[in-house]
Formats: C-alpha cells, structure tokens, sequence
C-alpha cells in the first residue's frame, strides 16, 4: 500500500490491486462522506477536501484501510477515518461496472438453440427463486425465455412480472391482450395489424419511443387456431451477418436516421434513430433495432443517401427473415414467452381468426428493473 | 413537379418543395403500402417495389400525387396509386421531425423567471384543456411549471397524471410520499435523505437508471413547518455557464464517465454515463444531468483523469448551487410543482421535522407520453 500523489494504491495477496484516488476516498469513508446506514455518501462536492488533505494511508488489522486527513479550516489533530476493505477490493474486481453480475449476451441461430426456445417449467416458478433466476438468466443471455405450463390465466402474468419489477405501463396500458377483433362477430375492429390474423414480420415494439420497452412478455391463454405460430430471431445475430457479408448496407443502417410516428386519435408518439442503434460507445449492448415498417414515416437525411438507406433496409428484412437464423414455435395455453423487444426480432404467421381462438396476454417492463432482479436473486441464491 | 433518378420533386406554389423518394412514395400510397385506416404502411422492406418501377408521376385535378408503376412479375397494366398531399405538406414543412410542435426550451435563471415558477391557476385543470396545454407548455419549454390552488387531496395528483399519460412506476412505487420519517416519534425511520429534515443539494433522481425519469412531480398536501422551501435550477443555464466560463470543466463533465450504483435488500439498480449527457448528435435536448452525489459510486476512467473529474464536480456543484440561477420558493398545501428531472436541478432547504408536518406526494411521467399528449391537445385546441 502506497500514497503517491493524492492516490492510494491499494495491493492483495493475490496480485489484485486499485489506485484509488484521495477524494473517491473521502466519499467511500464513514466519518467524511459515507453514511453507515444506507452506504451511501452525504458529500455534495461543494464540501469534499481539498485534494491534498489526506496525508497518511495504512491498513489496518483487519484489512480496512485508516486514511489521515488533515482538513483546511479545522484546528486540532488531524480526521482519521476508515475505508472497509470489501468495498475496495468490490471495485478492483470489477463488480462496480453495471454489467458485471450480468450473463454476458450469447448470439444464436435457430441451429445453436436446437430449433426450441430455452425453456423452463413455469408451474411452481411464483414459489421458486431458482427458476426464476434460471428464466432471467435466458432473458439476459438469450434475449428470449420460455416458460411451460404456468397457469393460463388472466392474473398469472402480471403477478410474475411484479415480482420482477414495476411493469412499464405505455398507452396501450399495463396489459394488454393480443387477440383477432373481429367486427363481423359483434367485435371492436381492428386498429392495427397485431389485433387480426394477418401474418406479422419479424419487427420491435414501439420504436417511437426515445428508449423502447426493455422486455416484452406473451402468455398464451387460449388456443385453438390453426397457424400463428411465434417468431424469433436473434438480433445481435442479424447485425453480426450484416457486419460481415454486407458491410455497406450495415454501415447505412446504424448511422441514417429515420422518423418513427404513431399518430392516433389520442395519442402522437415520435422519435428519430438509425435502424441498429447502438450505444454511442461502441459496446454490442444496450442495442436497440429499430423495426417496425408501419411506424417508420420518413428518411432524416440527404436524398442521395436515401436509395441505399432502401437497399438496406430491404437487406436487413432478408437477414431477419432467414430461416437459419429463426425460430417459429406455436403458442400452447400456459407457455410464457419473454424477449428482449429491443435485441429480439418478432413476428407471427397468419391464421385464420374465425375458426378457433387465439388469446396472448402481454406486458412490458424496462431493463433496469430486470436486471436490478437478476442481481438481487443471485445474492440471495449464494448466500 | 419532375420524376428524374427515381425521385419525384414537389413544388407549392409558395416556394416548398419536397424531394420524395420513389420508395417512400410507395410506403406512402394507398394501394401500395399504405393503410387507409391507420395510415400506416403495411410492407415489408423485403417487398417493397424495384426501385425503377415508378415510371410517371403527376398531379391530379384535387392536389394528389399520381403515380404510375410498372411492377416486375405482374403483367397487365401500369399500377396506378395516389398519395395525398396532405402528407407531403406535412414533411415539407418538418412537421414529420419529432420535436415538431413542441416549443423550444428556454435557458432561464432566477431573475429572468422573477423569482418566481412559471405559475398557473390549477383549481379547475381537470375540466380545463386550455389550462393543461399551457402548463404543459412551461414544463416543456422552461422544464418548469407550478400550478396554484390544486385540490390537497391524495386522490388529485395521479388523476391528473393520468390525464397526461401513464405514470411511470419505479421500485418506489407508481406514487411516493416525501415526508421526514420520524423512528423516535413511531415512525419507520428513513432509509434515504429524502425522508429527512436535512438539506438537499441540487440534484437529479435516478441516475441509476439507463434513461432517468423525465418528468418529476411534487404536489404539497400539507406544510406547516419551517424551512424546506424547494429550490429549483435550470440545468441548460448550468451548462451553459460551465461551457462559456469553465470550459475544462465542461469537457470533463460531459466526457468522462462515472459508475452509478443504487444498492439495497431489495434493488440494486446500476448505470454508467458522463455527469452532463447530451444527446449523441449534439443537440442541446435530450438532456440528461446525471447528478445526484449519493448513488455516483466510481471513476470509470484513467487514474490521471480523476483530479481534474473531482475537480470539475466541485464546481458544476458551485454553479449549480449559484443564487443567481436558483429559484427558491415555499411549498404551499395546494401547490402542484413538476419538472423535468433530467434538464432541472432539485433540491430544499432543511427544516425541522418533529415542528410541524410537510408531505408531499410526488410521481414520475417519461418525456415521451408528456410530448405524445402535448401534441394531442394542440391539434385538438387548435380545431
């Protein structure tokens, strides 16, 4: 352990170490900065020291490490406070980082998964951490989890998801049931494409929307129609095919710029993206796609880019559609299909509305929430 | 009007013009993409026409867009669509562009509000559109507004959120309760300075989050004690000081990135970003201020950046601290204040819980479902 020029670096035996810096210091130390109930530090940074102010560093017997600090402005002996050496050692090993404790992405095709999306039995999950961890483990992984023989009943979903986190209520509610409207029958009619049985091609949810719902839930309630059969595909899958064999096209689709409106009587939403939209640092993830043709309203940019702008998207509708890369399985009563909407292309087959019954009931809630899940189940699972 | 390259120009006899790409025009059209009820374009990419199919355009007796296309693989005649000028008015214009229709920000401080939240009468806002669009207006255009003489009752705040759109629940709950949690009067403690009588610097809520709340509302229910009058200030007027006068500073704040940490029983919500977060193509909105001293747990940056990082903190927390730019106001019970939490900085002032009582019931709306209503009742104003 040494000072040098405001900064401590802290070494282990095992030949971990972290440069950690006076004032990060004063903000990690009860004493200072850091309040002992909550972990958090009370110091707006109007109020830190001054960056010289911490004069000595030594660890303690117990590992901790006992800073002196001589502050401008207080007579007497210098504050000498302690840092614990568990929270040192959390950053020097990386679990600071908000992806760290996350299961890194892994990409698949139709062939990797076996032709089946993972799947778990759901029928004891509301009881079971496990399984539940187990099912966020393929939500985060896979971008896609599926759950078997729940209960197919209208109180199953949002019951689970709560237990996750808040849902993400848009304007189509907090629920919402993905059924065909039938005005013939004594139905309301169908105000978009998702409420008949017209097929529907591999698309995202809501790219009008300046951050997309994170994650999409569909439990099956009832069904008795032929067709309609579930579509995924793996969008970090379709963005690497892009990147390899057409790069131009690839190049188009994350940097061109497009409108999306959804303009309703009660509602107008608009946002403007690329189609692959990445996060500005380069990182795979957060990704978002945006595809959803019927939303998409105008190309934000110079005519002359608009032709390849075209050519691409009509590419990236291939790639989405390639039978290599999706899975098409049929909706059972009591399966609950989750994805990541912002990785995961969907879609459904056509089917024929008035010769059976098909009921999906659907929601919505945000990665944050997820993960945040994720997190605390893992801790509870180790200990 | 000329068809030349695939792309047809449309002039008005008022000087626009519109240059339509011979692809968009056919998402455009009924007949072709488009939906006549929804208005929205039913074709995949994939299907979309060759893009020399479009042979001849012209404009008919009524204003609409003729277009005849030669179709590979259908014999017969030329397919003939319209589209309705309406629409490329619409684009013309830059009405299609997402901020469209809504104002543009303005930078303020405390002396050019006068000292005061722009304020509105809010008795009768639950019957009154007028009134809604105009508070609406100042929370859009100055992150900003105070209605007066609201009902102080639990029931008025989420009834007339929900009149804007859905409310955006977090693992606080749809509705939280800022009040001074007393354990040595019955109470269950606090868990957070929030539930204090301490002083609250300038801050931001949830930066733990990939994309904080955007809307933040405080509605007074009751407030007989002394002290605690909020404090609000322009986080544009911020930045824009730190770029003109502290422009190292600037630098810093919006380049290097910190780890955000929020980390409980029951939740731990992380994220990482710079301190100012501008949107990535440089325009001022939207902005994010990711600014709140308690949840910033790391330096995800070189050991030689976190000198001149703190330093930088220090005086972001100066100038946002500065009277001149920071409004000052007491909670009246009736008073309705929201902002929005991503460009304002929040804070109070301390007072003395055990003296009186002061709850405030607050909640959260994403920018998204505020604009998607500004936009409605516009139209519907207007008409």
């Amino acid at each position: 352990m040494t000072l040098d020029g405001g900064f401590v670096t802290v070494a282990w035996a095992d030949g971990a170490e972290l440069a950690c810096y006076g004032l990060w210091l004063a903000e990690s130390c009860a004493g200072l900065g850091l309040d002992p109930v909550t972990r958090e530090s009370t110091l707006d940074p109007a109020d830190l020291p001054h960056p010289d102010a911490l004069v000595a560093a030594d660890v303690g017997d117990d590992g901790r490490l006992v800073l002196r600090w001589r502050l401008v402005g207080e007579a007497g002996p210098d504050t000498v406070t302690e840092v614990h050496p568990g929270w040192l050692r959390h950053v020097a090993d990386g679990r600071h980082q908000p992806g760290s404790a996350l299961p890194d992405p892994e990409r698949w095709t139709a062939a990797s998964l076996g032709g089946e999306p993972p799947s778990l039995d759901g029928a004891a999950i509301l009881d079971d951490d496990r399984t539940l961890l187990a099912w966020l483990d393929h939500l985060i992984r896979y971008g896609l989890g599926r759950l078997r023989n729940t209960p197919a009943t209208d109180a199953f979903l949002p019951e689970l998801i709560r237990r996750i986190g808040p849902i993400r209520a848009t304007n189509f509610g907090e629920l919402f049931t993905v059924r065909a409207r039938l005005a013939d029958t004594g139905g309301e009619g169908a105000d978009s494409t998702a409420y008949t049985g017209l097929r529907l091609g591999q698309h995202t949810d809501l790219p009008t929307r300046e951050t997309p719902p994170g994650f999409q839930f569909l439990h099956c309630l009832e069904n008795t129609v032929a067709g309609g059969a579930s579509r995924m595909t793996d969008g970090l899958t379709v963005v690497d095919e892009l990147r390899r064999r057409y790069p131009a096209d690839h190049e188009a689709l994350t940097t061109l710029r497009w409108s999306f409106l959804n303009r309703a009587v009660d509602e107008e939403h608009r946002w403007a993206g690329p189609i692959i939209d990445h996060a500005s640092d380069g990182d795979p993830l957060p990704l978002t796609l945006r595809a959803f043709y019927p939303v998409r309203a105008f190309p934000l940019m110079d005519p002359t880019d608009q032709p390849r702008a075209y050519a691409a998207l009509r590419r990236f509708s291939e790639v989405a559609h390639d039978e290599r890369f999706q899975l098409s399985s049929p909706f059972r009563p009591g399966d609950l299909v989750g994805f990541d909407n912002r990785r995961i292309l969907h879609g459904r087959d056509a089917y024929q509305p008035g010769a059976g019954s098909r009921v999906l009931q659907g929601c919505y809630l945000d990665h944050d929430d997820l993960y945040s899940r994720f997190r605390v189940l893992t801790r509870r699972v180790k200990s």
